[in-house]
């Protein structure tokens, strides 16, 4: 069994800090929304949707020390809410669900008070506030769940019995709450019969095919090798490969793709072989505010997160290395996009926005 | 200063052992055929025309030691000989250059031999034989210099001047005995003008680009940044990469070309990006018996080489890794071969035969 991602007991979110894994199962300890951004920031937590769920939790935390601080100025309340859906935001800036949960429970909070005429809130008014955030963090936990059970299900339509996939990053249980995204179409189509073996990329730098992919698919004991990402080029020109899956951090209203550095190679890598390369995502992956790719803002990180791997340097203290951390793989380049809702077939600007009005 | 690759001195070889660089200069210390076969399997020393300088001075060592046990039967040195130069051969399976220059010398060895009628040899006469294995040596090293000069030189007439590229792994000094291939072009070609700025892939498994090219750069003072392989495709589209230049362990009369793993996908983003792709390699790189790069034997190496990295798990050590550790670049995918010889420009066997004759 995989490991509880996120457990929030005692008004404290634990978080699992996947920094440590397969080594060893290490829980953060969150008590306040800085807590949650240093989680995010520092990528203890990582993977779109369980970024998502995790701010969402953050947002709670902050309200809980508003309450605990016995703080009910409305004014005050709405400040301090709105510093720290700023401050969850900031994180990080390209998964997109780290803006819309923070924006869903921010938004959920705001429309309450809002309906709060006085200035000052009693108890039971702030125990509702409490009531109405928590429930729609469950609510987003559910959706994630649900989510990622049919994104798997719509991926599977796509394979044929027996297929041998490459996949990319952790895009698995630790990316969510779920099963994951791809990784989920994977492990949920082994145990139907529809997938046969897995090449996944250890997706340098930060190893989250080495350590989270690989090590998911040892417990899950779904037959897998690792792989160099350099190496799946050669891997689709001398083995049978049925289909790349890889997830998502941001997609745009034309289906051009924001996700690990290394994607947009390997989608490239594809098409030169005519293997069918899909993409697999929770529709709230979408951002219809970004026309295409060229409107992404990439994250640059800095350049030891290159040159150390695990704390040791793999090359000179003094090099330079260059380092962002996601790239666009464009819509001409995915064969489908899978979400909860669906399949979406050569994306695009109209296919895109009929799919999400679904 | 890059530090010497090896040196000879009272009959021994001091390698450096490039295993520990950048972070330390250490010399390992061969005093017969085993000693060199190691340094050569355990990857100490690596680039296929240092190499066959390595596997050179093996053979010497070879014979050093036949003198030193004061060996005199014909028949008995011969079969030591042959022994050795099958022993030296074997240390790797991709590099040519280890075949040819172990062939090199040991020819040398038996034509005179041959020319030996009688059934011992006298103190003068493998004093002779001696001599003539160390001329021999002495030319191959020659020739790797001399011809890293003038690869370089052909090199850069490719060139505009102030030339942005990628290189792959580690092509440079520390890959010769002269000045390099692929990364001889570079540093010779930023002396004169040429290049003004490089991208260093880091080259998993072994990380040569890491810890051996960028800190090559490094010493050169040649303004670079090193990346993740899986970050090359990004580099092309959002750099003005003006052309890729990678170098060769054996490359088939037709121009396909085995390289460092990881070259075939290189070769396939140059392409998708309409980026000259050049390999750099001395003649004795191609090997004629070889028609096409569907006969060239990959080495695959162990999955530990992987799932480690200097010694520490860089993912669950129950982990299978897929392991090839060279692949190929198909002809039509090679915009130009860089010889000592000059340019072969859309190699195919015609032209490849043509240039080889020059």
């Amino acid at each position: 069994m995989i490991p509880k991602r996120i457990i929030y007991k005692n008004k404290t979110l634990l978080i699992l800090d996947q920094r440590f894994l397969p080594f060893k199962i290490h829980y953060f300890c969150a008590r306040n929304v800085d807590d949650v951004y240093k989680a995010i920031k520092e990528m203890m937590v990582r993977g779109a949707p369980l970024i998502g769920d995790t701010t969402a939790y953050g947002y709670l935390l902050g309200l809980d020390n508003i309450i605990k601080e016995k703080i009910n100025q409305k004014k005050e309340i709405i400040k301090i809410l709105e510093r720290n859906a700023r401050k969850l935001k900031s994180a990080r800036p390209t998964a997109v669900s780290l803006f819309k949960c923070t924006e869903r429970v921010h938004n959920k909070a705001i429309d309450y008070l809002k309906y709060i005429k006085h200035s000052s809130l009693d108890k039971k008014e702030l125990l509702k506030l409490r009531k109405d955030i928590f429930d729609e963090v469950l609510k987003i936990l559910n959706e994630d769940i649900n989510s990622t059970l049919n994104i798997a299900k719509n991926g599977i339509s796509l394979l044929k019995p027996g297929s041998v996939v490459i996949t990319y990053c952790n895009t698995g249980a630790l990316a969510t709450t779920g099963v994951g995204t791809a990784l989920g179409i994977i492990s949920e189509g082994y145990k139907k019969g529809y997938i046969s073996y897995v090449y996944a990329c250890e997706t340098r730098p930060y190893l989250q095919g080495a350590k989270l992919t690989a090590w998911e698919l040892l417990k899950n004991k779904i037959p897998s090798s690792l792989i160099c990402d350099n190496m799946a080029g050669w891997v689709m020109k001398t083995k049978k490969i049925d289909a790349v899956i890889i997830g998502a951090d941001r997609i745009a209203r034309n289906g051009d793709t924001a996700n690990k550095i290394g994607s947009y190679s390997l989608a490239i890598l594809s098409n030169f072989h005519k293997i069918p390369f899909y993409v697999a995502a929770p529709t709230d992956t979408f951002d219809l505010d970004i026309k295409s790719g060229d409107d992404i803002k990439i994250e640059e990180r800095g350049s030891d997160e290159v040159i150390k791997i695990r704390d040791i340097y793999i090359s000179h203290p003094d090099v330079f290395a260059f380092h962002p951390a996601f790239d666009v793989v464009p819509n001409n380049l995915i064969t489908a996009i899978i979400t909860e809702k669906g399949v979406i077939k050569n994306p695009n600007t109209k296919n895109v926005i009929s799919h999400l009005k679904k």
